[in-house]
Order: structure tokens, then sequence, then C-alpha cells
């Protein structure tokens, strides 16, 4: 099943994808789940939304209506940098200092607001010009999980999957060794274009990944390649603190970002940034100078 | 005004400190607030509060409800390393590579559940012994920010100040350069012991601010000795993103922290951690084994 959070007539809601159709759910039980973190975790809302994918034929077209990012609300957005070898190898030659395969999952936080949903406009901010393209992979959490959680039960916990463009200013990010900055302006990636259902994808370590800007393929690789795991990156986690629905996960990037090309590419006004993963689908966004 | 989130009789409330007891909020606003950064967006609660101090003696003592943070939902918590010069050439003299004077705020972000209330136990996690202390000051924001706030407008954003344990599991701290995963440990660190309102301190950067464990003076400073000032961080953070109401802003910790001592000083259960800021007031947390 694909899942989607959006805005229709002004109302937050969220709701199933079918056939370019969305079956509101927010209509149907906001009363008791006001936005997806909370409706999945709701008992029996795999057969709820069976029922109605037999029964509906959908109350808005998708197209219509306003993405949010798939979950607009997580509590957590934790991401992994240097996860893929062409990645670490670009940054090493790119970055004083160098940056050699790490021993643990290196990892930031980004805030809700520095994403936006599907086929809405990314935001380069009037103080940069160093907006960075990042394709990955998102992880969606579906059940609390508890501390130290093993590598074989971690896919149990997890939800969905989306795509994301992990969208970085560069120059912000590179401040100081933290990235936070950099990895937190407004609205300056994307999550989307739905979430699929884990069912669907038993394996996330199989699939197909590739960045576009204006139809041209800079970043390609498959989520075999990673070096930390989705399980992995679960069970790190859980050392220090319990992951909750709606919680997302960011898996790191692959080779071909734009500041460590030779001259860098950036995204600027007028660009149109896609990410596309094989069983997910295909997330897209253009570039606007801030409004 | 000091205001709580607390919990009694297993409901999640909120409230109005005055002498030892609170007024209840939650009981009295919760239809329309459910928590206290909702309320602090009520048009009109100043009066509402102030007209409750005036009638109201309390409806439980401060020390029969469970203290949760002062605000236990904060959309962002972001937190500023090496802030503080002492602070600063003792990280140079510790750590491989050493530590400058930042030209820009260093910032990372803890998750809600990294902290808890006032008078709770802090967590020693099972996976390591280097849980170390650090006393900061606390800022939470009070209202929608647009971006680029200026230094000069910066504190009529703030709703109130607290203080702040920003407990670090140091060994995963250096994981990476990433300071992520140390600053997120479970009830690692701790904010309370309640939310003084801006107006009884018009000047963030006149206050005194100390460490204790078990009694003895680990830290001592002044506010005044920040690098980046509280305004300064509010300029900064809004460059990339708008601030809401109910964030926090961690504004750094002083020289004494125990990683760098020799040798070192880490929080170990049985220990007593005390946070007392001049203004403020005095957050106590007794350390414990991981549950």
């Amino acid at each position: 099943m694909k899942f989607v959070s959006y805005e229709v007539d002004g109302r937050a809601s969220y709701g199933l994808v079918r056939d370019g159709q969305i079956v509101d759910l927010g209509a149907r039980f906001g009363e008791t789940s006001p936005d997806l973190k909370s409706f999945i975790t709701e008992e029996g809302w795999q057969e709820r939304c069976k029922a109605l994918l037999e029964t509906e034929t959908g109350d808005y077209s998708y197209d219509s209506v306003k993405q949010l990012p798939v979950i607009p609300n997580p509590e957590k957005i934790l991401c992994v940098a240097l996860n893929y070898h062409d990645h670490i190898a670009e940054a090493d030659k790119a970055l004083p200092g160098g940056r050699e395969v790490p021993k643990y999952p290196v990892m930031f936080a980004r805030m809700p607001d520095s994403v936006t949903g599907h086929n809405q406009d990314i935001e380069r901010p009037k103080v940069s010009t160093h907006l960075d393209f990042e394709a990955e992979m998102a992880v969606v959490i579906g059940k609390p999980t508890p501390r130290y959680v093993k590598p074989e039960d971690a896919l149990q916990y997890v939800f969905g999957y989306s795509a994301m463009n992990e969208g970085s200013v560069r120059d912000y990010q590179f401040h100081s060794r933290q990235l936070t900055p950099g990895k937190n302006f407004y609205h300056s990636g994307s999550i989307g274009p739905w979430l699929v259902t884990a069912d669907e994808i038993p394996d996330p370590q199989v699939l197909d990944i590739e960045f576009r800007l204006n139809g041209k393929v800079l970043q390609k690789a498959n989520t075999s390649d990673m070096i930390f795991s989705v399980a992995a990156l679960i069970t790190y986690i859980t050392e220090w603190i319990p992951l909750k629905p709606g919680d997302i996960i960011a898996s790191g990037t692959m080779g071909g970002v734009g500041f460590t090309r030779e001259p860098p590419i950036f995204m600027k006004p007028g660009d149109r940034a896609e990410v596309e993963i094989s069983k997910i689908g295909l997330l897209v966004n253009d570039i606007i100078d801030e409004v």
C-alpha cells in the first residue's frame, strides 16, 4: 500500500493512494488519528485500508492535492552521512582533512520543516547559492522500538520506505564540524512521492536509486552499496534511544553530489530535481528562490 | 511567572508554579491547548495566568507531581557546542586535532526523549560509563519567528528560560565528527526545574551558572561569557529555518566538564547532579543505571 500526507482545501489530511487517486483517511479516521503517524499505530489499520481499497475509488486525484512530506510531523529525522563508498571517496578528495570509511554511522538530524513534499518547490535560500542534492532512501518507523534492537529484528519495526532529496546548503554545512546548519534550511529537501509499506519491499537493500537534474543522471547506485544497512542503522540508533512511529531515518547518499564535481553543480531556480528508487517511485521537485 | 509540564495521576498536564504549589492549566485550558507549547500561543495567556495567580492557591504541591522537561514535545532542540572560551580551551587540550574558537555557532540537535525533567533520574546507559555533565541555560521560543531575525529583535521571540544538564555520552559523542549519538541517549540529560518567563530575565547574558556533582562545584561561569549570545544564536538559526513556539535552544556549556579532567569525572549511579542558574533556579537529578 501507498500512503501520503497532503493538504486539500486548506485542511491537512492523509490517505491511501491507488491508481492516481487518494482515499482520504483523515476524513474517515481523523477523530481518533489526527495524522498518519498516529493512524499507523491504530490496531487493525491494515484490514481497514484493505477494505477501503476494495470499496472506494478515491476522493481526490493525487495531482489535485498539495503533497506534504509523507510524515509531516516526525519526532525525529535522523540522517547518516558517508554511507556509500563512492560518496566517501569523492568527499575524501574534496574536503580538507579528507574522509575515511567510518567505523560507526556518522549521524546528524534534520528538522521537519527542512523538507517539503513531492511536486512542491525546494527553496534556494537568499544567503547561499550552494544548494546541493542528495538522493536517499528514507525509512519510516511504524512501531515503537525497544532499546538495543538486534539487526535481525530491526526491519519488523519499519512501516515503509520513501524517496528523499536530502538537499544540503554546502557552505553552511561546512561552517563547523557539525553538519546541522547546512542540513536544515527551510524546504531545502523533500520526501515523497508516497510511503510504500514494508510488505512490498521485503528487502530494502536491493533497490536501484538515481538522482537526475533536468533529466541528466548525476547519481546512480543500488541500496546494496550502503555501508550501514537500514537494519544496522536501527541497531545503532536504538543503542541510544528508542524509535517511535513516524520517526524517519535517511539512509545516506551515494557518489555524484554537486559540490565535489569540477566545476561544482548546484541546484538553481528553474531546475527540476528527481529522485527515483525502484519499487518506491519518483520524487520530483522544482527549485525556486526563497519565497 | 514560572511554568512547568508534569504528570499527575497518569495524566500529562502543565501549570503555573507559585510558592511550591502548581495551578493546573491543563485541567482548565486543555481542551483548546493540550500542552504548554500550544498554551503559550493563546491570545491573552498572560492575563489569564495573572488572574489565576490572584485567585487560586494551587491544585498540587510542586513536589507531589512528576516533573517533565518544561516543554516535553518541542519540535526542535538545537544545541551549541564550544560557546565558552574555557570549555574550548579544555577541549582543545583533550581532543585529537584540538578545537578553536569557532567562527560560526557549532550546532547539533537533541531529540525530546534525550532529556528528562527536574527531580527525575538521569540514566547511565548499559553501553557506556562515559556519562558526562554539561550545565547550560535553555531558551524556549514563544512566538513564531520569521527568517533572518536581527540580533536586536531576537529576544522578543523568547518565551522564557530554564536550566539544562546537557548530559553527554562521550565515547559515542566521538564515534565520528558528528556529536549526535553521544548527545541523544535516552534520559541522559534534563531540563527544569521550571520555565521562567522572559519578563523576569530582561537580559539573559548576566546570569551566574554553576554545576555541582554531589555538592562539589565543577563548573562555574556567567552567561556573559558566551561567545554567541542567545540573540546571536537566534539570528544564526533563523538564517536557515524559522523557529516555533516551544522550540528550545541550549546555549552551550562552560569549562569544567568531566571528560577533560585528569582523571576524568563521569556521572555514575548514586550521584546527584545539580545545575543552578541565578534568576532561574536549581535543577536536580540523581543518576541511576539504565532501567
